[in-house]
């Protein structure tokens, strides 16, 4: 599925000398390659890792993958994961194996990490007015004619920019109509009458094809099971509107995308609704979150609450720190903070304590704080925790878990790691 | 004042090739080498550069430097500026350049990158009892005999853990007793009693050296100018305590630290009455924000704010970001969200706007929320705001604003680009 320079970038990632630009590695790798230090199958917790360490569950990876590969298939729709969240090209490749229709992305520097990797097909869930990146995007499928890129628009001045930064020579750039969520929701166009001012914009744009619609209905106002439902069916009368109008008229294959990672059992239910129209539909589900899901925010949010026959996720990262203080019986801290946790939905949450090889429940440990480089916890008279202890937390928002690691291992329950994923925010 | 590995590591950072792993640059500069970028003089804003992209004010960041060398050299005070905060070598070496005795750091792993770019003297303003990271420390100890390193101690079980991972063989680690800034602070010793049983204990333990005293003022609970002058008395009456016990006998300096970015004028009248003790007093402030400073929590926090006879220090980050969409009169999205911008102790700050080469005041504008990738803003009848005009913003907390940037432009007031920063998180 990967093509072109994908396989040998990969490989290179292989390559790459560890040094001073990853944290949390036992100082004797220093000089290997990370190929190398995979071979080796060291031990996360006997080896010499230092903390902080980031650490990724092999198994829990694997499960989520195959989970979302079954849902998507098992309700007909296209996966476009978002790639935002890791910005890994390696989780890209699995994502891809594991049935991925493509990537979908935010920011034109991600689509740059994806192309240097290879993806082929790329959803940028975003509008695009920025001429350089514009110009490059243009180059890209110019250079590239497996190369398939989408991406929103929301507004007949953005239309503009881009037709004015596009040369009209070569392929042209496919967008879709975003919906907004509702009023006061995030980017999108408010009304169906506005959307229907921007796609005639479109159509008026020799940069510019018009290959369907989308929208987020993770930001819909008030968000429960109805609202959701009530503007995903919006969402699809936009599709059936735009194809009844000609809007589609000779495309080989329209597209209808919206899911994050809260509501894809509405998305499913909305999608499977669509009726036939003048070509094919490209279901184009996007949530992101699950490949390493979560501790806190998914944990709770998680369709798969609602659908618990359809499968579960599992929270696959544990962040180690050491507990470098222990002032009183009331307090602890630990040597990992804001540089090393997600912090903005939720604080870390301790859930084990590992001494002298043995691991057992964190009771009585919560996480009340963060500073830059410190966790502050607070102990009840049950926790027994010393300096030099190790404790593993659980993290919510995978998407600020990522961006704060650039190598992270990937360990089996043993502790054995099998392997390094290389991040590029 | 950098030695060994750092001028050669320095320069190959300017031999890196321009490529995936950094954005914001113009899609033109990949392959370039950053040294070739940068002497290309590229302007920030008609060069294509890419948003969003965060950019150092090269004349700001200079008078900072100055500021800062000038008010430690006229308070007698040596100077370690906190690293973690930009955790960029090459900021720590105009920082040595400009009167540094050295650099302040957290967490091993930033010792780690100090070294390979040939920094020669390192205080870890942590406690340390990672086994690992202590025997690597150890052996760069022995292998440099030029590289002076010292850490805290706040516990005796702490002290026992380091000397067992120490071999005791070859130069010990110079440590200081951390007291703690108050009951229900951070890190450190409570109590003064407790202190000599912690300095007792690095006494009979053979990897360690008893150096001094420190800690870190910023903790001081309900902060004001008379709980913290209290606090630093105490510090400094310990040091007098400890000299006076003979735990401080054969030394060459006695080190007494303390110091962040928001009370240094109390540092600085604390440190300048401590009495002739029975060696040079190493009077070490470790300020590190100053290097950026912020348009919020330092600008507010700021010690010139009490002293602006002394100075002042200037804001020197701008992210700029582009409005992808802007759905109605009071809404208006950029494509920098958090991944971008620090948002954990101010949202950004709207500052300006360009459109067509212009520049001028955001007013009406207003940050109310970020997503991983989008800024929300707020926008009053008064903003003349469009669709692909670029916004300025200004950042709250230098320490998670650099930590979101891999090659941070250096540009002058007119927008010419005359360097690139790389960190090391």
């Amino acid at each position: 599925m990967v093509s072109g320079p994908g396989p040998e970038a990969l490989a290179r990632l292989a390559e790459e000398r560890v040094d001073h630009r990853f944290r949390g590695l036992p100082p004797e790798a220093e000089g290997l390659t990370v190929g190398e230090l995979a071979a080796r199958r060291l031990n996360l917790f006997t080896d010499g890792f230092t903390t902080p360490v980031l650490a990724l569950s092999a198994e829990r990876l694997e499960h989520n993958l195959k989970v979302m590969e079954r849902y998507a298939a098992r309700h007909g729709l296209a996966f476009a994961p978002h790639g935002k969240t890791s910005m890994a090209p390696q989780l890209f490749q699995r994502q891809i194996e594991h049935g991925a229709w493509g990537i979908t992305l935010a920011v034109p520097h991600q689509v740059r990490v994806a192309r240097a990797f290879g993806v082929r097909r790329v959803f940028l869930a975003n509008e695009l007015v920025d001429p350089a990146a514009l110009r490059w995007i243009s180059a890209q499928l110019d250079a590239d004619e497996d190369f398939r890129f989408i991406c929103y628009v929301d507004s007949v001045r953005g239309v503009e920019l881009m037709d004015a930064a596009l040369s009209g020579a070569g392929r042209p750039v496919d967008v879709v109509v975003e919906l907004a969520a509702g009023e006061g929701a995030r980017t999108g166009v408010r009304t169906e009458a506005e959307c229907g001012a921007v796609a005639d914009a479109v159509a008026g744009a020799r940069g510019l094809r018009l290959v369907g619609v989308a929208g987020y209905e993770g930001e819909v106002p008030k968000a429960d099971p109805e609202r959701v439902a009530a503007w995903l069916r919006r969402l699809v009368a936009l599709a059936v509107e735009f194809d009844k109008a000609g809007r589609f008229a000779g495309l080989d294959e329209i597209v209808v995308s919206a899911g994050g990672s809260a509501w894809f059992d509405a998305v499913a239910d909305a999608f499977a609704a669509i009726p036939g129209l003048s070509a094919p539909v490209l279901k184009l589900l996007r949530s992101g979150a699950y490949v390493s899901h979560d501790d806190g925010h998914y944990r709770r949010l998680t369709p798969f609450n609602r659908v618990p026959e359809e499968g579960a996720l599992e929270p696959a990262f544990r962040l180690w720190a050491q507990v470098v203080s222990r002032p009183t019986a009331e307090q602890a801290f630990l040597n990992a903070g804001k540089r090393d946790a997600a912090y903005d939905l939720d604080l870390p949450f301790a859930q084990v304590v590992r001494r002298d090889g043995a691991e057992r429940p964190a009771e009585g440990i919560t996480v009340t704080a963060l500073s830059d480089q410190h966790a502050w916890l607070r102990t009840t008279a049950e926790a027994d925790l010393r300096v030099g202890d190790w404790v593993g937390l659980g993290l919510s928002h995978p998407c600020t878990s990522f961006d704060k690691w650039v190598l992270i291992p990937v360990a089996e329950a043993d502790g054995t790691v099998t392997d390094y994923i290389r991040t590029f925010f």
